[in-house]
């Protein structure tokens, strides 16, 4: 196709050097002007310190909203609208988690209750703990076994994954389903080993599901309260306790934010985003703030550098990620029912880090046309296209045959701090969150103008 | 040649396949083991943490000698041992910068002298400031402009270079050589902007050099202090006042730390080093305690793995890279007198942050039969081999023929904390400084197999 195309021109010396160095100097303006006159990082120094954490249903969430539209404007789009959703209120209220050895004094330990989780409803819920190791340990376990006991799946985060995210993976169904298996069987709440690729005390929060309506409580523990918990029960019984207001408190309007410069040959829409919701712990800096606002830097570029955009460049601030994905459902929702041609979707939710790939769920033709500019972006870093899944909010898209895709930063630092206290605005740094904005910027060029 | 034979041999269907297989099952296990069980980590928790910053000549250098000797017993060498060498002294001691208005109060600006810069004596000098943005800008000013002045060489960090060892290289010349190319016309003392890609308070130090016999002093401020200066000096005159006691103390006998495992099938030598030496400033973690604990934490992992290891595999912790390589030249020389062969030299003092690729200063067939295992380090996203330079340490051996290289880490974030007191344990990530060392292991692995 495209490429053999190019390799033919090459072969008769014609115009296609001229068109992969035109290219090649349009890469290096754009991640000149990102690298200097970015403002991304000073944005997200605005929605973490000004705005903070941002829960769907939050007042801090609508505040983030005002702002994402205002930063939409000042980047120049040329129209900003806010897509109405309903979306899940999860409230944590008060939580408190305590164990004591039989004859020993209740000790508190560091704990986050995890999103969707149901409390105890203000009231102690205590029991002996019982500790598996792997789902194949709990498997074994008889209801009478787990009977008003508390389920501590102490399940750890492979370290052997060179992608954490892979980790990740490899563990999140503890998150998930921990609670509904332990309900299952009697067991009366259970705690998981938070997944962190940290060796530290920082409890993960994040998303977890109930599988019916025996809604009991679940909680993460940082890496080394789990290490100590293991190593007590080794040689005594440890009973915990816990106490909890956190629950579900209904839906509530609210909006994911649009912007966009419309396109000057046509009006189909490619689309960049992020999720501009957050955890209730730390600040969403990596998660997903960086994603925000890389999203709109590559607006800005495209119209600081004057770029001529054939089709509609979009940028979308989902809402409600984290625990719901109303945001992405909404969206793909609209674009069906609107039937509004889409070119092109790429998310940027893997942190804000030193950009190394973009991940590509699409045909083969497509995907193998993208690999074919591998050599435009080699000297920026980003080599990595082996990758085929795409960004969360984005899969109703890729359910509408839009080819999708994602950024794939690097991922050593993610789950140190994922969903946690520790996802600040300090743990960003500045050149490695311009530079993957960059990055964006210059595949979306490369889509707008081949595609 | 070994490519081509590769090649030659796929065609045939031989063995290839089932070489290349066991190096990647190989590779796997050493990033395994790495991962899971490397004492990198902790060390450099120790090095920094138990003995903090450790300057040549210092007593906390020679604390780090004892340590590094034992941590390579501990790694399992067959023979440990001390290098002699004399090393430069120079110390810090106190010092101040101040700036006034005229009219105004004395102020004090964050700063720190550069390494090997003479201070005042512990006298207050003091002269106006006159600003220069650039070598050009200098070298127009007559020594009338710049006699009894205060020089301040105010050019940025370039922010362009995806790589910042680029912005560094270019920035560099300031800091060796503004003190002398203010005293050639008369003036007092000078100024530099920090070499930091940082948008900070944060002043960098590093070495500086005497052209001549006139030794005025040179100190650096950080960017935001620099970006102040400038402001105000659009506007009125400004006086400084710097009073330093720092200065070159002589020389002291000290030693670079060495320890080996045998080759068991001859004893010519592979080299991978760091320096353990450090500036006065921070805990000297990225710069290159990291490199140190890489270094050893190969040599366990040929140990512990069980590596029949055909060559002499030899970690060199460097003494006195920061202000004289003195411990690089020791050991070349050494190499040099005692015509012990070497096959191959590789340094780690780029930061411990995640690995991107090896640097080889080598001749072409020998870079080409690397860059032939590409394939083997992608998976562990090491892809990148096209840089010709090697570690400062290894030049002495450069020069005497023998291959040499340095491990490439992510660069985005080295210059925002390189030679401050922002270089510290909690800047190094667990996992990126794993995956640096098992990068090494493999080349190491590699070369010894192959060559």
């Amino acid at each position: 196709m495209k490429k053999i195309l190019g390799t033919t021109l090459t072969l008769l010396g014609l115009t296609v050097f001229g068109q992969a160095k035109e290219d090649s100097i349009q890469f290096a303006k754009i991640s000149t002007e990102i690298l200097n006159k970015g403002k991304a990082y000073n944005e997200l120094r605005e929605l973490t310190k000004n705005i903070g954490h941002r829960l769907s249903g939050s007042a801090s969430y609508e505040k983030a909203v005002t702002w994402a539209e205002q930063k939409l404007r000042d980047a120049g789009a040329d129209k900003v609208w806010l897509q109405e959703v309903m979306v899940p209120v999860w409230v944590r209220g008060k939580e408190s988690l305590q164990i004591k050895t039989s004859g020993g004094k209740w000790k508190s330990l560091k704990m986050l209750s995890l999103g969707n989780s149901e409390g105890t409803g203000g009231k102690d819920v205590s029991g002996e703990i019982i500790m598996v190791r792997s789902m194949e340990e709990y498997d074994k376990l008889s209801p009478e076994q787990v009977k008003d006991k508390i389920v501590f799946f102490n399940y750890p985060f492979s370290q052997t994954y060179i992608e954490t995210f892979r980790g990740y993976g490899d563990a999140a169904k503890y998150r998930s389903t921990a609670a509904s298996l332990t309900a299952k069987k009697g067991g009366k709440f259970a705690i998981i080993r938070s997944l962190s690729s940290a060796f530290d005390d920082v409890p993960h929060t994040g998303s977890m599901r109930y599988q019916d309506d025996k809604k009991i409580p679940a909680v993460a523990v940082g890496s080394t309260t789990a290490d100590e918990l293991a190593e007590l029960l080794k040689s005594q019984k440890i009973t915990a306790k816990l106490n909890s207001n956190c629950g579900m408190k209904g839906e509530k309007l609210s909006h994911s934010v649009i912007g966009e410069i419309t396109g000057k040959k046509d009006k189909s829409v490619i689309v960049v985003g992020g999720h501009l919701d957050s955890w209730d712990v730390g600040e969403g800096a990596h998660d997903d703030g960086s994603g925000i606002v890389q999203s709109i830097e590559v607006l800005r570029t495209f119209k600081n550098l004057g770029i001529q955009n054939n089709h509609t460049i979009r940028v979308v601030c989902f809402a409600n990620e984290e625990n719901g994905v109303k945001g992405g459902v909404m969206y793909g929702k609209t674009v069906k029912e609107n039937n509004e041609k889409h070119l092109f979707a790429i998310e940027t939710d893997a942190g804000g880090f030193t950009p190394r790939g973009i991940s590509l769920e699409m045909d083969n033709e497509k995907r193998k046309q993208i690999q074919s500019w591998a050599d435009l972006f080699l000297p920026y870093g980003v080599y990595d296209f082996k990758n085929t899944y795409s960004g969360t909010d984005l899969y109703p898209l890729h359910d509408l045959g839009i080819p999708t895709a994602e950024l794939v930063p690097d991922s050593q630092r993610y789950f140190d701090i994922h969903h946690t206290e520790e996802d600040t605005f300090e743990k960003v740094n500045r050149r490695e969150l311009l530079l993957g904005a960059s990055t964006l910027t210059q595949i979306i060029y490369m889509i707008d103008k081949n595609w």
